[in-house]
């Protein structure tokens, strides 16, 4: 690792640590990174925010696009103290970042009791295969809706 | 579908509906609902709220858990407009929600421009072989806060 790296990896390690202590939620910490400055940092709050959704990554991103004013973190990267559950690669994914660093892994954090390995698992699945009931109810109405999507003159992709 | 059923997903297909129109975001709405009560509303505001995670299942989560004062949503279901996300179906896992009930799937949101279905075949892949750039930075010092954690008396599981 360069010292840039290094340095962000650090604080990524570190604010899992800290935050950890202060009895925030798990272990995780995250930090998004810019033409080599620091944009936001996040970390795990499930517990006291109640927020499942919480997690160091996708705090970071949405700190992040408040704090550029935007929904694309294109030409940021992520530093994170642990692999990404598939919520946060997904979010990740979502928020166009060009490449993700970690530390642990996804094995490391089911070893300590998390269930982001499960839900690796869980994901390819078929929806009649998966651990949680999942039903396809096939309906016009909502079709309706796409189609009105896809011809609006006015609309934002992402 | 039952009565309740018909009525829990007909809202969830008109706050897409409405949202939409409104240019607040993507054709997705989202309810969450407990003992046959909706206790929460989400709707798609990724491009209005600048939030890449702000999908209609996210939202509901969100709002459901500060409405609930959980970070557990054991107990309820979600019905959404289209079939969730990866970033959304993992988010539901975290959430421990009994049960999804969908109508578009992610082939209709493929087919008008989104991302879903491109996230669902990069999820399960290896990390060398996916579009995004992911390292792997082995460091003991990551490490050595899992294990902090483990030992942890007083942490809160989630």
């Amino acid at each position: 690792m360069s010292d840039a790296h290094a340095r962000f990896m650090g604080r990524a390690i570190e604010l899992s640590a800290e935050r950890m202590r202060a009895n925030l939620g798990g272990p995780f910490g995250a930090v998004i990174v810019r033409d080599g400055e620091i944009v936001s940092e996040g970390f795990n709050k499930v517990t006291s925010a109640n927020d499942p959704t919480a997690h160091a990554e996708v705090s970071a991103i949405r700190e992040a696009c408040t704090a550029l004013g935007t929904f694309s973190l294109e030409g940021c990267v992520i530093y994170t103290s642990c692999e990404p559950c598939p919520m946060c690669l997904a979010a990740i994914y979502w928020a166009r970042l060009d490449a993700v660093y970690f530390a642990n892994t996804r094995k490391d954090a089911a070893d300590i009791g998390f269930d982001d390995d499960h839900i690796y698992r869980e994901i390819p699945k078929e929806i009649e295969d998966r651990a949680i009931e999942m039903r396809h109810v096939e309906l016009q109405e909502a079709r309706d809706i796409f189609e009105e999507w896809r011809v609006k003159p006015d609309k934002i992709m992402y």
